[in-house]
């Protein structure tokens, strides 16, 4: 029984990471959760306390996987450089965009401290990782001094982030693929291979 | 009457404008934009044939403002860095995102290879004017010579969109003034003064 019960909450957990994904929080409706998850609106109520604390549930779920990405891809062997190249390459769903990022475009998740929360967190927390590496990279002579971590490390984010907007501007990943090339051309003063 | 006629026109788009850049497109009813217009059903589809003609109108003013504006700062005399400098730290209401940009994360405007039109245009442009300018930059030796042109330009557009992110997740401007010097100071090997 317990079983049943923590599947039906997973499912509207999971849908819902879809959902918020696909159309944001503003384009999602409780109606197209329930649908999709194949549950009646007992039991979400049953489980949360409504679209807002299950989009919070389902946030802060999409957060922690993507700071085990970026622990995962930043915590590997090898040079500054090439952690930070790891990070910007890593296989991605280009034109999904970011499950995390896009929500910033949304007006509820905005206008709310606590769903905001989660967004902000887990990118704070990938910015800061950076930028300890950045620090690394300054200390041991591989980057520039002049070079400000936090600064260069806002700016990795940054062109991952507006590498999506670029993308689904143009329906193309190529848009995406510049933009990290061109970043990672400016960080290492030498050419990128061809990927 | 033909005065009359306009100005109801002009209050639609404008208002849709409005509702676009706060609320995206599938956050944006026909009736919200009736409602703030102050303008009845009738004169809407007068107009306009419904909310999808009237965001196709808005959407392509958007876009021409945007291409105005940064005609007028790439436009302007100075050296390669100087001019991609003043499209960088051009003041923005950077908590409210770019009108443009954050349509690519409104899946009904993705969806729609009409809607999606003057955003990809307006982006392409811009990337197109950049890239321009890197390309004398590199010319003249004021950039590197293995710089590619059109990947430090996605680059920089990726960073202003990406930034508009970092803001909106952390609540501050800061987050997007970062990643603008961080990417400056890339470009220029040499310091950049505090702002």
């Amino acid at each position: 029984m317990y079983g049943v019960v923590m599947s039906t909450q997973e499912r509207l957990i999971e849908t819902t990471r879809e959902l918020l994904w696909e159309r944001g929080y503003v384009g999602t409706s409780p109606k197209a959760i329930l649908q999709r998850a194949g549950v009646g609106q007992g039991s979400m109520y049953h489980h949360f306390a409504g679209k807002s604390d299950l989009a919070l549930t389902a946030i802060r779920r999409t957060g922690e996987e993507m700071r085990a990405t970026v622990d995962r891809l930043l915590g590997a062997d090898g040079s500054a450089y090439d952690r930070i190249a790891a990070y910007l390459l890593r296989e991605r769903d280009v034109l999904r965009g970011c499950p995390v990022g896009r929500l910033t475009m949304d007006p509820d998740v905005i206008a709310s401290d606590e769903l905001r929360g989660p967004v902000d967190d887990t990118i704070a927390y990938v910015k800061g990782r950076l930028a300890d590496i950045v620090q690394e990279g300054v200390d041991s002579g591989e980057f520039a001094a002049h070079l400000v971590p936090r600064e260069i490390a806002a700016a990795v984010v940054a062109t991952v982030q507006g590498g999506y907007v670029l993308a689904r501007a143009s329906g193309d990943t190529d848009a995406f693929d510049a933009g990290v090339r061109g970043l990672l051309s400016l960080l290492k003063p030498s050419p990128v291979p061809t990927a």
